[in-house]
């Protein structure tokens, strides 16, 4: 079947590959719905990122949804017809972290799409899939392929929510506004941030963050001073999830962070200069946030109960046979949020 | 001007009180809309509750809103004809606790309408009354005097939220559905639970909180045996709210609460029995919660910005002429929900 | 080789039980000193507690140290002639808990010398006992195999700690002073309270705490109002650890410890009657703390540092062949606090 | 009476400065021992440090403890004769961080020896100082003046630790051996860590560190690539405590962290590049730890019961007399730790 198989930077290919057998405890789905991943570009683009590097030919993705085909003897909840979104996650289980529930630091990961061990773990853009039934969450009536599919960055950004403690009653401020960063306004806002403001430095994005719920957009490629009024007694906001991956964006929003602010990092970006005096005086508590574990469950909860809207933040639809053009799509901030695509 | 003036149980009468001058950074307020709350029902009802009685006339109320009349010289922010909620609570902002944070636990502690101190602290049911300005938060346009008078009851539950810790993502079962288990629904749902189920001895309460997002809703009188279903593998809740004071609601909840799960005791109920040998191995984590600080602020942001909607919870509006039908209405739980009294 | 087996409530007897062979992965240990314990003796002198009833014959004893006799072919890191402390707790690895770094409320636990499962968890006061690789932990030149014995019940009073969170600078109660309550006072120095009382209704106890490092050391039933000089200002201690189960010892703490108060509840003790009004007033913070995980490498870890010392604990050492002796001098609080049985 | 005034870099006065008159709750204090900071030898060395510089002349020295002459009429629970540390730091008190219980971040803060705000706030190296009744902590019998003067370090260090939350059976890594390393190094221990491992590029300060209780001193100038054997699975460490202000410190120690490690940067540096992917890809939590608060009155506590042992840490003893030489020598990390000056 067909599968989306990058070979070196610009060099993405729909090959056929096979689809093995089902073991017991698995599932064969059909692939419905997948989404472009900032991940997925930089493999696309660059052929990975810092020491991550395509060294042999990878099926992208790891952001899909689809149906059920066939279920292991083994399987207990799901037949055929069942429509799930897959958490492309598979810790050990084993190793010392799995056993402290920190799954996403697993000795052994292995996550779709990634050429970060070698033989790379090859990913989910593909029209049929074989996963574990523990991989497999049903989506319910109503949920389209595409909602199931936005799971995954969705519990990226929960995650990091979860890293920054309660929000109940918080101000909470996003820097940077691609999909997670619009998935951080969305999940902030439903962990109960009273005020909830995002930058950027592109106007398209920032227009859909205030669709899904942000109380204030700022672009600071035009109003670089605006965060300025959010100083008084030494910070206004709460909590920073900073998605850019720019240092720019971080540290411009120091002085608006109270004392003891919780700063969540999220996006990558190299070495950054930071005026340590500052994280020190005013006892900034700054957090990394990588993956998810228990997040996906959540997501897809929250996905199937209507408690979040995703759907606002689909960009486009297009067939994974016209990849390249959906790859080139997605890397145009002033055009896209999240691009998906359709494996039908 | 009239107040609400208690003399003893079920003597309840309309007085007029005199109105202080303003001080410089107080407020002369009209007071417009008043809830009645379980205290003051016990003031009507009993005198009192456990060692604290009435042993005085007092005027009753702590759940009001109203407009400003008169604003002290040195007052910032807020001007005539300002609508504004009143906050109850006067913690002293000296002593040891109101030091560390915990002005609710002040050791100097002034709250409307509580004959916990001799003299008693005379309430705020009443046409007329003085407030420090720090007292005084500011209703956004087109939200009733009566929200604004509810935001003192919000602002217990959202303390009893902060109690529990972040809520994303968790089961959450509220045992007792008065009006602080209602407003428990709504705020559990707002900080991100996922799954909130409701329990009651009585229909009236839970279809209301049916209306304001309880994903199910349970009558224990008529299905004693309903949690059963949430107790596989050690239990399904991650969390508790305990709002009825009722010992059988709490330990009866405890085969659905799983191993490490949390139990916010909200609900006042003098002694109860409890097997301390459950408690212990599955080391659930039993948390009192009393009255609020910083959340009566994040009560009235939250009501501004139309994040909760508490308007549902409203059973009944009377003239605060009528208080004795309003009190004797507000304590029939197979009608009342939120009784609140019309000051105009 | 012999084992203490119990048969009924006072019919404890030597028998002869084959050891079984050693796996790749195990290691065949020569029993040297095992620690009668609570449970222990409740097996012996009631048959069991609660619900859990010896219903076949059963092994006892789970606090045991010993020397490696074999060690299986995959083993790394152990040889024989290695001195070890044996952890008695073996989680599945694999549930819901033990994923969530909760092991020790495992869904399918395997705990020694325990009848709470059918067929019984068979126990380790035997001469010679076949381990798991990974319940070995190595012991420290000088350490003492009695030392070593109570690696587990000291695993049990650092459980409780870390349920308390920070103790540096806290004042700290414990209640009730058997070996977990000693433990619990050597454990909290260690972790840096400024101020440890203890509490109990026997003498001798009360002098084994105060040579471990107990500031102040309270005979309740001497001095029943001795607690009521660290009520001021609502109370002096922040963290009571209750390790008597009695209901008395707790509620008789409630004074003396101060709004946020952290009650850790250790000892087991059926149903107890509370009252819920203070617990919700004072918003005191109630955990129960169940056996460990973790802190088992911990224990063994401030053992062989010499960062604790828990030789003052012992007040006898008997031969296995007198366990009828050792047991009821185990039982005997004026003279007993930990009783050791030597396997040699 | 006599005090250390520095008017400009290298120019260090005594001089004779009026003592006020004392208030009613204040306190008359003959100072007799002062420790010499790092910020004293910074406005010593180079008038000042970042932005903050000298701009009148000052009264150096908050590191005091000294004996008291006089009480004001209103004072209890001190008297003359009464040896007493003195607490530097005067928050407000009323401002939105010291009604959170974040007093160090006091919007109006007042602390000895600073040239923070203008005019400065002047210090206590002076033979006579009159404070608060507050400010005042009384010292045990046969605890030194000196030991009491080195409180203010210890509250800095148990700050720290505080913000590093438990440390109880943690592996903890000091970088940087400076008197605050060095006491970062006693507080881990005393909090419970079972490995403490302290490097700095100086032999002098490591042997300090080794006689306060370090399992391990690495110099890192002698032994860069030291730290590499505890990078095993993701890193051996818990938590990092930052005492250099040295990036290199700071980075070099990140693949001896591990996943989730915590880090307490408590040197001051200026700038610096980090790895941002790898604090977000282990998910470290980076925090500041500025001065104290509560930890103040817990460090004389920690003293007045010999709970800590801070002598090993005095290098030298000098009169203020000869402030010069003993600036000189506190500069000079190849033979000092701490330098006190003695005041008779």
């Amino acid at each position: 079947m067909d599968a989306l198989v990058i070979h070196a930077p610009g060099d993405l290919r729909v090959e056929d590959v096979a689809t093995p057998q089902v073991g017991p405890d698995q599932l064969r789905v059909r692939v419905r719905a997948g989404g472009i991943c900032g991940s997925d570009l930089h493999y696309f683009q660059h052929g990975g990122f810092g020491t991550v590097r395509i060294k042999e030919p990878m099926v992208l993705g790891h952001e899909v949804a689809g149906v059920i085909e066939e279920a292991g003897s083994a399987v207990r909840g799901f037949a055929p017809g069942h429509r799930i979104a897959i958490c492309p996650s598979r810790p050990c289980g084993a190793c010392r972290y799995c056993q402290l529930g920190l799954q996403n630091h697993c000795l052994d990961m292995r996550y779709y799409g990634s050429a970060m061990r070698m033989p790379h773990v090859q990913g989910a853009f593909r029209k049929e899939i074989v996963v574990d039934s523990s991989q497999a969450y049903a989506l319910a009536e109503g949920i389209s392929d595409g909602e199931g599919a936005m799971a995954e960055p969705l519990a990226v950004a929960l995650h990091a929510v979860n890293r920054a403690g309660p929000l109940l009653g918080k101000a909470v401020l996003v820097t940077g506004c691609g999909p997670i960063g619009a998935m951080l306004v969305i999940a902030a806002r439903r962990a109960g941030a009273t005020l909830v403001v995002v930058t950027d430095q592109v106007a398209q994005p920032l227009r859909r963050a205030a669709k899904v719920g942000a109380d204030e957009t700022i672009n600071v490629a035009e109003h670089p001073e605006a965060l300025a009024r959010f100083g008084a007694e030494k910070g206004r906001f709460d909590v920073l999830f900073e998605a850019s991956g720019n240092v720019h964006a971080l540290t411009g929003a120091f002085d608006a962070l109270r004392p003891r602010g919780i700063v969540v990092q999220v996006g990558l970006g190299g070495e950054m200069t930071l005026p340590i005096n500052t994280i020190v005086a005013k006892e900034f508590d700054l957090r990394g946030a990588f993956r998810f574990h228990q997040e996906f469950a959540t997501a897809v909860d929250l996905i199937n109960a209507g408690l979040v809207d995703l759907k606002p933040l689909v960009s486009a639809t297009l067939s994974y046979r016209d990849a390249g053009r959906a790859f080139a799509l997605a890397a145009d901030r002033t055009q896209s949020m999240k691009v998906l695509l359709d494996f039908d």
